[in-house]
């Protein structure tokens, strides 16, 4: 499942990328016409991009998606889906088990706290952002200077047109763009299959190939209660794929460190992927106890687990990527390459030099700080929703009574709105979940900063993590959303005033958390920002080949070739079909996680077995682009993507298309069970452009 | 699960604790007289204790057991011999999921590489073993003097006796005693229930209580091809349990820590501790997803994967507590308690102070080699069946040129047999899942070491870790019994000449191995003997009580009532019953872990429900206490020890009975679902003593 999470991840820091093969996640304002044109001989004009840009859609929890018709329906994976689906279910209705399909709109749940966003423009501020920081490059002025002038931007963009409006910084501070988004808020199920067909294989065949996945779900975005009106939607492709065909996804790919110095990803390598397996896995550990005590766990833990299932795998690819000495010896040549390439034409060589030493002295800072920085601001000493929510309720006191130029980031004016949003939502949250998760992170916080830490002690209050998160979780009344509304509302008298435990605990470690984060902006994020700028700046020059910026989870399109492959001496085919998907389960005993939904048991008679199921692409992708729509050259949907092969998962390094994979949902398979296991018959007329 | 492996875990270091309400684990050659006849009343004579003692049986494995019938007949746990259980499972016949019953003698199966030993005799050899060590206290030369006298004490014990003989070492070096065991390697399995039912409630209840486990097995031992005749063996009581009757536990606790320094305790928890898990935690991942992939992968992994499991949970008690801020002040004060005492008591106050620190000087070696001593000499770098085998052969060859006095420990005269067993067991190996094992640690190694390590760099031999595993399990013969014996024959120059990658492997890393182990032993742990029987030895000048070692994986008594207790507002009753082992699957569904199995299922009819089930009592005991037999005031057996509850978990390092408990299985349960739902009226007889 190639989603992405805004989890326990440093900020990304990356720079742009030079292309090769089907290789790269491009600008819509700045396609790779030179390439598609020599490459595959396919010149589109700019209504097909505008086309293609108005129909994407960005689920705000990451992930991607596409408008699939007029009425506002959305096509995206059901992996994507499933937080929404999660906060929809109760123990009597559990929508992440069963199918659902909501025939008439009445019909149709509105998700709790979903937000949708459709990329309406782009417009380069570089040089208004660059003006406003007159600090010497990397300094902690700058760092605020900067800041202080995109939240401007954004509130005044918003106040304009409306619009969310998000600075985007693409070659890591070579470029800043305003982009600015139609948002949905109103978000309604139309239908999702079962969890089992949609995630079939589970955990031992996700990330991998032959697939038989239906990972789709259909949302519907309404404004001012009625369906929105959306001319920009894909229309279905009505003749199936062949082998070399070329394709386009366009989605929200998370986060790409291609262009990160040597020293950077052995960093990664040595430092910050174990760090994260270790915690990855002691979730998935506790999640998978938690689940085993009952029916009713299971499904509370359900989404989150398999969340956590999927980054382990996930990782685990990119680590063994950055493990293979072959690997490490193609990206040492690329840094050598550059680095002589600059020696040659002064002074790039000496700024270059100088930049991969600015990274080393940023990540030996970030060595430094690490573990504060994820425990106290990226919270991971306090794994709880209602630890968030107290947060945000504490900091949102604070930063509001102060200029919109000098917030946190996430606190902007411009962001308010989608920030209260999550705020206020009245999804459930469970306190035997939270009880665990909060005590199995208050003793990660022992183990990491020691039970003699004065902080430590505070937070523990004399008791064990155990008895301590089971009181904080007792305690607090913040599940309740009236109670967040007048705390919020409260400002910041109701905050100091507040004797709810979990607040007075997200006092008690906001200052240190603030602490570690201004030394993680000023003395990590912003000297890396300006060294990865000069190296980005080199390569245009020295290479001037057109190029695109490691992703950054906005728009981008990548394009590639419908082809399987060879590897181990085992043929993989270009795509499978709906009867692979019984044998596949056959093969299992029909056993969980390859057991089919009783509905596709019970009308296998009634489908086409040679219907294409999945198929694999070169197209470059990585987490983010799930629910990414596949278009053909003539624009239309020809499929959904929802993974990428084992060989795919070192691709957030390098990219490579010997074996790596994007998998896809064909959109034949999807038409074929709409219409023959879920008798969704009015979808399919919706899809299909057929008015019923 | 009560049971303990020779697993990645460091030495036992501890030392002799002073005994408080029913805590002890005694040794049966110095008995609590005193204490059972103040606290209960009981005066058994020395014929009681040395029948207990000659029916009591060591599973070599780890864990305890018992006969039971004059012809060889032992019970254990389903867990402890589920080693067995595994080992002579194939994907046609799967014992650890299916229920095995021999009916007759020929039936019985043979375990590929089983031993269990009957403690004979124990004679102290403290004098023998003191007056060899004439180099100076705690230096590595004391060291090197100790273990040989130990390897030559053995060894002549062995020569003149036929015996296997152990020098055990007691309050950390304030006693050795040389034990004599009657050894068994003919070992036949006669009877396990299904896994569904010894393990019923799974992980969830594992360590909990109320349980409903038949969590049993017989094993039968034979001589030269016929059950051996063990005329002292345990017979059943006849009569039921009553509330606080006195009960008497007989077995090898594995490990405690009761006695360790504060700072020792801190180690465990900061460091020692938490390295386990995040271990347990990675290995447990791993094997769960290699099992969901298909229902032999499950069977192949089971047994391992049970013990990752178990092992996990049983930390994060220990954890638990040693971060409980209330359970280290207890021991601080203990300690402080001590040093008062001491410094009143020249020169003891000195010696005492300076114990501590030398204890806290071997803890800051131990943290400096503690990555290279787990990786390199533990092997969790390498953690494959195969590459112990390997390693093996590979010191075999070399130390049995040696003199038995200079031998690494294991390898001493006196202990080949039992290797050579272990090394040429038949037990099936699997290549699929002994790859996925070894590249999870080679990966660790990478991490661990950092990539660029020059040793770590000729382990990967240019390969990725994944490669590289694949590379070395394919290429190795080690499966091959033969081929083993073969090299093992061949001695050094066999070894020398031989081309097996892993063997080439084993090669390369035992001279860093051994030289980390050198310091393990000469400069952490032989310090720590000297420092802690300083400290052991003012604890007996100065408090001068009754006393029992810390648990060394050898015979103790333990006693206590049978008694519920209240935890939470809630009462948990002494024992259960059968009854409601139906009820606790049916608020499962009867769904895994809470599964009842088939027989027990269609049989309820026949059962007699209020038969109690499992109970709980005050007995001190700890993992490897597994399987112990639990006995009345007459001698008679009336249950079978096989778990303790989530409270007793935090007794590695202090005992309270309060709320924690013991869990044994019922003596009537087991006769009950022997005729009742197993139909083995046979093995009922020869347990009750009515010849059929």
């Amino acid at each position: 499942m190639h989603f992405q999470r805004v989890l326990i991840l440093l900020a990304s820091l990356a720079v742009g990328s030079l292309a090769t093969a089907d290789e790269g996640m491009w600008l819509f304002n700045d396609p790779p016409l030179k390439l598609l044109k020599e490459r595959h001989g396919f010149e589109p004009d700019a209504q097909w991009f505008a086309h293609l840009q108005h129909a994407a859609v960005r689920m705000n929890n990451g992930g991607s998606g596409s408008l699939v018709s007029s009425d506002g329906l959305v096509m995206t994976n059901h992996h994507v889906g499933a937080d929404a689906l999660q906060k929809l279910s109760t123990k009597e209705r559990d929508l992440m088990r069963s199918s659902f399909y909501a025939k008439t709109r009445q019909e149709e749940l509105k998700c709790p706290d979903s937000e949708l966003n459709v990329l309406v423009s782009i417009e380069d501020v570089t040089q208004r952002v660059n003006a406003a920081v007159t600090a010497p490059a990397g300094s902690p002025e700058a760092e605020r200077q900067r800041r202080a002038v995109m939240n401007q931007i954004e509130k005044q963009s918003t106040d304009q047109t409306g619009l969310r409006s998000d600075v985007v910084t693409l070659y890591q501070g070579g470029m800043y763009q305003l982009y600015r988004y139609k948002k949905y808020t109103d978000v309604r199920l139309v239908f999702a299959p079962e969890q089992d067909i949609a995630f079939f294989g589970g955990d031992p065949d996700n990330f991998e190939y032959p697939r038989y996945d239906l990972d789709i779900c259909f949302f519907r975005v309404y404004e001012n209660g009625r369906p929105a009106h959306t001319p920009q939607f894909l229309s279905w492709n009505p003749v199936s794929l062949k082998l070399d065909d070329l394709v386009f996804v366009a989605g929200n790919p998370g986060k790409t460190d291609r262009q990160n110095t040597l020293r950077h990803l052995e960093y990664l390598r040595d430092v910050s992927l174990p760090a994260s397996l270790d915690l990855l896995r002691r979730r998935e550990v506790l999640l998978t106890a938690f689940s085993q005590r009952s029916a009713e766990n299971a499904r509370r833990a359900k989404d989150l687990l398999l969340m956590y299932q999927n980054s382990r795998k996930a990782r685990l690819g990119g680590l063994d990527g950055l493990q293979d000495p072959a690997v490490m010896a193609r990206k040492r040549s690329e840094q050598d390459s550059l680095l002589d390439a600059a020696a040659k034409r002064p002074p790039l060589g000496d700024q270059c030099t100088a930049a991969v030493q600015s990274v080393d002295q940023s990540l030996k800072t970030l060595a430094t700080i690490r573990v504060d920085f994820n425990l106290l601001e990226q919270g991971q000493a306090f794994d709880s929703e209602l630890f968030t929510i107290a947060r945000m309720l504490v900091r949102l006191a604070e930063e509001t009574q102060k200029p919109n130029a000098d917030r946190l980031r996430e606190y902007r004016e411009s962001n308010l709105e989608s920030l209260r949003q999550e705020l206020f939502s009245p999804a459930p949250i469970y306190a035997d979940l939270q009880t665990e998760l909060l005590a199995d992170s208050l003793s990660m916080l022992v183990e990491q900063k020691g039970a003699t830490n004065p902080l430590v002690q505070q937070v523990l209050n004399g008791k064990s993590p155990r008895q301590r998160a089971a009181e904080l979780i007792a305690g607090t009344q913040l599940a309740d959303v009236a109670v967040r509304r007048q705390l919020a509302d409260g400002g910041p008298a109701a905050i100091n005033a507040s004797t709810d435990p979990m607040i007075q605990l997200a006092r008690l470690v906001d200052k240190p958390a603030r602490i570690v984060r201004t030394q993680f902006e000023q003395q990590v994020e912003e000297p890396m920002r300006q060294a990865y700028a000069t190296l980005a700046n080199a390569r245009f020059a020295l290479f001037g080949t057109e190029a695109y910026p490691d992703a950054t989870f906005t728009l981008r399109l990548a394009f590639g070739l419908v082809k399987g492959y060879r590897e181990n001496n085992q043929e993989f085919p270009a795509w499978t079909t709906l009867g692979g998907a019984y044998r596949h389960a056959a093969e299992h005993d029909n056993q969980e996680p390859f057991a089919l939904p009783r509905s596709w048991l019970d009308r296998k008679g009634s489908l086409n077995l040679a219907t294409p199921m999945n198929f694999v692409c070169t197209a470059d992708i990585i987490g983010g682009n799930s629910g990414s729509p596949v278009v053909n050259r003539d624009g239309q949907l020809v499929g959904i993507i929802f993974d990428g092969n084992l060989a795919s998962l070192v691709w957030d390094y390098e990219y490579t298309d010997q074996v790596g994979r994007a998998t896809a949902v064909h959109g034949s398979a999807i038409l074929e069970a709409l219409r023959n296991i879920y008798r969704a018959g009015p979808l399919v007329d919706e899809l299909t452009g057929s008015k019923p």
